[in-house]
C-alpha cells in the first residue's frame, strides 16, 4: 500500500476551488490526496474535493474514535443498541475473527452446505421434478435480500454461466407475471430461492405464494424446486420444513439485511450462477484488512467517510452521485442507495437528540448519464458530489480490439469521457471523488462492497447515529396494515348489502372509520380489479369523491 | 374533467403541516387540491404538500404567463433562443397544429413510412440477409435517443410481442459485448436501429461500429440489418445512404432529444415491438389538450409545475423522488431525470444572470424502495418531495387472482403499501404528490410523458431559464477530446522509442503537455489494455505516480 497522504505533512493548504489551481497543482494535490492499494488493484482519489488538507486533518480525532468503535464492533460489541444485536458481517469473510466458536462454526458450516448444494445442482444430482436439471434461479426477496444479489449477479454475469438468475423483488402481481413469463417454458427447470431474514416480509411472502401457485398450475410441487434463506425458526423456515424445500440456508441476527450480501443471501445465487465466491469473499477480506489501518489518512474507508463528511458538512447537505463508467456496475448506485441511506437516514442520534441525519445517493452509469443529468451537475445547483468509478480494463480477452478512430477504441472514449467530465466539473468548482479498479471481477467487487460497508459504519459514528437499525419503515408498514384492515371491513359491509351503493364518506361513517380518503382509495382500487366483485355504480357521476360503489348482486 | 380546485375559493388556508390535520381535514383538502381527468383515467393530488392554497394562488400570475408563452411556442415561436430553434414536440401528436404545411407533411410522411416499414418487417417481406425474418431490434443510441424508447418498450412489453428490443446506450466495449452475447445466436435475425439526432454523437457512432463489426464477423452485411433515425444530411445519414440501410427515418431540428420519444426515435422501436403507437400518440394528445387549459388550477401540468415550485421554493431546494408502485414503470424516474434535470439544470437565466437552477430527480419503484431508502425519507433530512404513482389495475386478465391472505391479493398489498407510506410521510411532515392512473397502457403512458414535458416547459418559464438547450455538456466533451488527443501524442512518442521507459511527469514535459495527471491516467489505462502495446515497466515500483511505462519492443 502506498499512501500519498502523510500525517506529518504541513496542514495549511487552501481549499482547492479557492485557488484556481493549474493542472500541475492538481497533480501535486492528487499525489497527496490519493491512496493506492496496488495489490488489490484499487485506488481512491480525494484531490478534487473542495476541502483543504487542513479540513481533513481536523477530522482525524473523530476518525480515530470511529475506527476504535469499529474495532470494538468487530470484536463482538453490541453495536445496535435498540435491537441488542452484534454486527458481524465482517466475520463472514474472516470467520477466524468471529467472537465465538459457535459463530465461527456456523459460518463454516453454511459455507460447506453451500458448496455441496451448488455442486449437486450443477451436476444434476439434485434435479427438479420433471426437467432433467435446474438451469435457472428465481430469487424472491426485497431490499437487503435482493439488492446485493442483483448487484453481484449482474456485475459478474458471463455468457456460458451454468445458471441465470432472475428476481421477484416486489408485491406487484403484474411484475411477477412478467418475470414468470420471461422464463419462457423454463419454470420446471427453475430453482426458486426465497430470501427473508425475518421470514415475515409480506412482499416476499406474497412473491413466494404467487410463484408457488405458478408451479402448482403446471402440476409441479413447489418444495421440490425451492430453497430458503432465513433465520432458524422463522415463518419462512417453518414453510420450508413443511413443504420439504430442497435446502434451508441460515441467516443470523448478527448480519443486517443491507450488509448480508456475503452471507448465504448473496453467496447462494452467486455460486449457482457460477461466480467464484471465494474471490468475492477474499476481496472483501483484503479490503477489511486495508480498512483496519489505524492511521485514517492511510485507510480508504476512513478517507471515504471523511470525504462524505467534508462534502456535506457532516449533515448530508450534498447528494452523493455515484457514476461507474462501466455497464456492469450500473446497479452499484441502487445498492449503495440502500446501504447508505437506510444506514444513515435517522431522526435521532445515539443520545436521543433529533438530528434528521442522512446522505442521499443516486446515479446510473457513465458516459450514459452525461447525456442525461450531467448538464445539471455542471451548470445547476452545487448540491452534490460525484463519485466516479473508473475501470481500467476495457473488455475481456487479449485479442486486438476494434479501432473506432485511428488508434482509438470505444474503451478509450469511455476513459476519455470519464476524465473529461471530471475535469469539466473541477473547472466549475464542482466536487468529485475518483475510485479506480483494475477490472470488474469478484475480488474487486467484494473489495468495493467491503469498502462502502465500513465507510458507512465509520461515518455513522462520526455523526453519532445507529447505522444498523431502520426504525422509520415500521410506520409505513403499520399504516399499510391499517389500509388492508379497512379493505376487509369495506368488503364485508358491501358484500352483506349487494347492490346497495355507498359513497366514501357515508361508508366511512357506516363502518366507523374516521378516514374517508382511505375508504375512497380502497374503493377505487377494488373497483378497478373486477375479481373483488365491487363496481362503481352509475348513480352519481359528478366529482370522484361523490362516486358510489356497490357489491355486485 | 372535474377539478376540486375552485378559482373563487377562499384563499386563506394554513400550511398543511402547521395544522396537524385529522384524516377528515386531509380528505377535505384532497377534494380541493386534486384534479381528475376521468376520460383519461388520470388524477393528480397535491393535497399532501406543505404549501397552503394561498401559496398556490399567489403563483397564478406566473402560471398564466408560462401558459401564454407555451401557447406562443406551440404556434411556432422560437423558444430556444441560443439555438434559434422552434420547439415542436407537441405537433408530433397533433400535426394539424404544426405552424407550416412542410412540418405537417413531414410528420405525416414519417408516420406513413413507419407503418409501411413495420408491416414489411413483421410480415417478413423485408427480411435479413440469412435469417428468415427479423425477430429482434437492437437500438443503438444514448440520452434522449435511448431513455424514451427504454421507458416505452419496457413499460409496455407483453409476452407474445412480435419483436424484443435490446439497447446499446454507451461506449463501454464490455457492455456492448454483453448485449451482443445476450442475443444468443440471433444476430442474423436482428434489426439494428441507430439513433442520433445530430448523427455525430461519439458513443452512438462507436456502438454502431462495434455492432457493425459483429455482423461482419458473422459474414453479414451491416446495411442489410440496419435502419437509421437522424437528421437529413447528418454524418449518420451519409453512412446510412452509403451502406444502403434498409430505411432512414427523419429527425427534425424542432424536436429536442429529450422530448423526441413521440417522434421516430420512440415510435420506431415501439411499433416494431408491437405497441399500438396510435394510442401512445393519442394519450399524449389528450393530455396536451387538458394541459392547454388556461386556468392553472384546472390544468394538471400547471399544477405539477406549481407543486415543484412550491416544494423547492423555485430553486430546486428539494429533490424530486419519483416512485411508481408498478414494476413496469421502473424506468420512469430515469427518463424524468433527463427530461427534468437536463432541461432545468442551467447556470444562466434568460436574462444572462447566473442562477444555477435545477431540480434533482431520483427513484426506482415501490414498494421495493420502501426496503431501500424510504427509511431516510421518513426519518432523515427533509430535502425531498415524493411523487407516488398509483396504478389502479393490478394485473391483466379478469380471472380470479390468487389470495395471499383471506380476501387479500398481492395487488392489495401493493396498494396498501403505497397509501401506508403516503400516510406515514404526511404524519412526519414530509411532502408527497400522488398521480393515479387506471392502468399502464400506451395511452396513459403517452399522457404521463406529455404531462411532464409540459410541466417542465412551464416550470422553466416560471424560473426564467431556457429548457431546450444543454450548454454545459459541451465542456465535458471538449475535455474528453483533449484527453484522446493526449493519448495519441503519448502513443506516438512511446512507439517511436520502444523499450524506453517514461514516468508521467517527464513524459508530459517531453510531449509539451502541462497536465501530468492526465498523462498518468492515460498511461494507466493504456497499460491495462494489452492491445495498445504499452506496458508498465518494472524499473520503478514505488508510488504509482513514479511508475514508468514503455512501448513493447
Amino acid at each position: 500500500m502506498s499512501a500519498g497522504l502523510d500525517a506529518a505533512a504541513p496542514a495549511a493548504y487552501l481549499s482547492l476551488m479557492a485557488t484556481h489551481p493549474s493542472a500541475k497543482d492538481l497533480y501535486e494535490r492528487h499525489k497527496r490526496l490519493s491512496l493506492h492499494l496496488e495489490g488489490l488493484g484499487f485506488a481512491l482519489d480525494l484531490s478534487r474535493l473542495q476541502a483543504s488538507e487542513a479540513d481533513l486533518k481536523a477530522l482525524e480525532p473523530a476518525l480515530h474514535r470511529a475506527l476504535e468503535q469499529m474495532a470494538a464492533l468487530e470484536k463482538g460489541a453490541i453495536a445496535n443498541p435498540d435491537e441488542k444485536r452484534m454486527v458481524g458481517h465482517y466475520w463472514l469473510r474472516a470467520p477466524e475473527l468471529a467472537p465465538s466458536d459457535d459463530i465461527r462454526e456456523a459460518i463454516n458450516l453454511a459455507c460447506g452446505q453451500l458448496g455441496t448444494f451448488t455442486t449437486s445442482i450443477h451436476n444434476g444430482s439434485l434435479a427438479p421434478e420433471r426437467a432433467k436439471a435446474f438451469r435457472h434461479v428465481l430469487l424472491v426477496g426485497i431490499g437487503g435480500s435482493a439488492l446485493g444479489p442483483q448487484l453481484v449477479c449482474d456485475a459478474l454475469a458471463r455468457s456460458g454461466d451454468p445458471m441465470t438468475v432472475h428476481f421477484v423483488d416486489n408485491t406487484d402481481p403484474d411484475g411477477i407475471d412478467r418475470t414468470l413469463a420471461s422464463l419462457g417454458g423454463e419454470l420446471p427447470a427453475t430453482l426458486t430461492v426465497v430470501v427473508s431474514k425475518s421470514g415475515g416480509t409480506k412482499e416476499t411472502r406474497n412473491g413466494m405464494l404467487e410463484v408457488s401457485h405458478a408451479y402448482g398450475a403446471q402440476g409441479l410441487t413447489f418444495g421440490r424446486h425451492a430453497a430458503a434463506i432465513t433465520q432458524e425458526g422463522s415463518k419462512l423456515d417453518a414453510v420450508a420444513r413443511e413443504q420439504l424445500f430442497l435446502e434451508r440456508f441460515p441467516m443470523w441476527d448478527w448480519v443486517g439485511g443491507r450488509t448480508s450480501v456475503m452471507s448465504a443471501v448473496g453467496l447462494v445465487p452467486a455460486a449457482l450462477q457460477g461466480i467464484d465466491i471465494s474471490e468475492l469473499l477474499s476481496g472483501g477480506k483484503e479490503m477489511d484488512e486495508a480498512t483496519r489501518e489505524p492511521a485514517p489518512i492511510c485507510n480508504p474507508a476512513a478517507l471515504l467517510a471523511a470525504a462524505w463528511y467534508l462534502c456535506g458538512t457532516g449533515q448530508g447537505h450534498k447528494d452523493m452521485v455515484v457514476v461507474p463508467y462501466k455497464d456492469r456496475l450500473q446497479l452499484l448506485s441502487r445498492y449503495l442507495q440502500q446501504l447508505v441511506m437506510e444506514s444513515l437516514g435517522k431522526r435521532d442520534d445515539l443520545d436521543g437528540k433529533c438530528v434528521h441525519q442522512g446522505l442521499t445517493v443516486y446515479g446510473n452509469k457513465g458516459s450514459t448519464d452525461q447525456h442525461a443529468y450531467v448538464q445539471q451537475l455542471l451548470d445547476g445547483p452545487d448540491n452534490f458530489f460525484l463519485t466516479l468509478v473508473e475501470v481500467l480494463r476495457d473488455r475481456s480477452g487479449d485479442e486486438p480490439t476494434l479501432e473506432v478512430e485511428k488508434g482509438i477504441t470505444s474503451g478509450d472514449f469511455l476513459s476519455g469521457f470519464l476524465h473529461g467530465t471530471r475535469r469539466a466539473l473541477t473547472d466549475r468548482g464542482r466536487e468529485s471523488l475518483l475510485i479506480t479498479i483494475d477490472q470488474v471481477d469478484a475480488r474487486r467487487l467484494g473489495a468495493i462492497i467491503a469498502l462502502y460497508e465500513r465507510a458507512v459504519g465509520l461515518y455513522a459514528t462520526m455523526v453519532n447515529v445507529n447505522a444498523y437499525h431502520q426504525p422509520g419503515v415500521e410506520s409505513g408498514k403499520r399504516a399499510a396494515a391499517e389500509v388492508l384492515t379497512l379493505q376487509a371491513q369495506i368488503l364485508a359491509w358491501l358484500r352483506a348489502r349487494p347492490g346497495e351503493s355507498f359513497a366514501a364518506e357515508p361508508l366511512a361513517e357506516a363502518i366507523g372509520s374516521d378516514d374517508p380518503e382511505s375508504v375512497m382509495r380502497v374503493l377505487r382500487h377494488l373497483a378497478a380489479n373486477p375479481h373483488h366483485g365491487i363496481e362503481r355504480t352509475l348513480a352519481v357521476q359528478a366529482a370522484p369523491w361523490d362516486a358510489a360503489y356497490a357489491a355486485k348482486t
